[in-house]
């Protein structure tokens, strides 16, 4: 795929994937790619007609598909530290939460195979390119698979903007999985029923709900504080 | 000015300026409005000329202009909590980091009158409408703000990335504001100068930094926990 922008470009390049071709509009860009990578100075108006957007920075690269992670793999730390994103559909959103996961130190995301948007080219530039170095894994069906993070021993906690116990008052550390609902609807029952607890993030002005994506940066980061304390 | 998309428009409407009148392009949509309000049955494309967006959701209206409070009447409260944006020119970040300061129940927001993205409608849909609930000042010189916040009781506490305080340090209970600065720049030194300490989010994985609004949603819900205990 034709991933753009310099963070994701650059992060591609430090990362797990082959990057095939760089395209680049300054010469000057050339510099920061390694010296070995096939680059190619073309206008513009041409890295743009390859990415199809015009927020690419003057740096496109043609690389591999998406290295996906195995869901199983991402509860073997016994404080792994997990993500599960029930149908996020703005890329955005899903580049954001990928960004503040990786800050964050998470062992992976996890995210239904299909009705979320996957990991696309506006994905990667969403997360600045977070989602080159974390580990991110579809499955199937995603309450089964808090189930079997359950057994694994994993504590789930889904954020639901409604739900009376606030977020700050479990126990984060050990195996944990966050879950994230989608923007609008939230969390899909049967994925609701398979938390061990729901949360909220208190809202205390005049609107009914905090994007998906800063939830996720106050849950993750609660995480690491109870973790570092 | 025209605002699009739901929650931009029936924000306003629900806010404090006037709004003009409406267009929608689904008849239903109509019984969301005020039975009061002109509103025009339309095509989405016409709503898209209206609003030069595609991102409109079927609902855009003529609002007047934004509303903007005076800074130095933020800082009344004894325990005002401010977010002081320095630079930050994405209006999508600019409006991200207004919706959670609005949820977290900020006093508000102070930013400079030049070189930072102004209230547009763009910043209206990226906060979902919560700068219709929020009060949002402009200062000439955001230093020179900063150091008569400190004359009046607060503690300013700037977000740098490379501070060795963690966020977590400071008491954030009492007047405080909190500092960001802009994507990629940070905060210039005049401004880093003006506060009373520089903290950091940590940062655990591979790429060196969050997104500005997810440093915004965290240190926000930080206060807010620390002011709930």
């Amino acid at each position: 795929m034709i991933l753009y922008g310099r963070n994701p470009v650059l992060e591609a390049i430090r990362g797990r994937r082959a990057v095939l071709r760089a395209w680049v509009a300054r010469e000057r860009d050339i510099a920061a790619l390694p010296a070995d990578l096939d680059a190619t100075i073309v206008s513009a108006e041409e890295i743009e007609r390859l990415c199809s957007s015009p927020d690419h920075q003057g740096l496109a690269c043609e690389a591999g598909d998406y290295p996906y992670s195995e869901a199983n793999e991402l509860l073997a730390a016994d404080d792994a530290l997990l993500v599960a994103i029930d149908e996020v559909q703005d890329p955005r959103n899903l580049g954001a939460i990928c960004r503040s996961a990786e800050c964050a130190g998470a062992s992976g995301v996890v995210m239904p195979e299909r009705r979320s948007a996957q990991i696309t080219p506006t994905v990667c530039r969403a997360s600045a390119g977070a989602v080159e170095h974390l580990a991110i894994a579809r499955v199937r069906n995603l309450a089964d698979y808090l189930g079997h993070a359950k057994q694994a021993g994993a504590w789930i906690y889904g954020a639901d903007a409604k739900a009376a116990v606030p977020y700050t008052q479990p126990d984060y550390r050990g195996r944990v999985v966050l879950v994230l609902g989608s923007e609008g609807k939230g969390l899909r029952k049967r994925v609701a029923d398979s938390c061990d607890q729901l949360v909220s993030v208190p809202i205390k002005g005049r609107i009914d709900s905090l994007n998906v994506s800063a939830v996720a940066a106050v849950l993750l980061y609660e995480a690491v504080r109870q973790r570092t304390n």
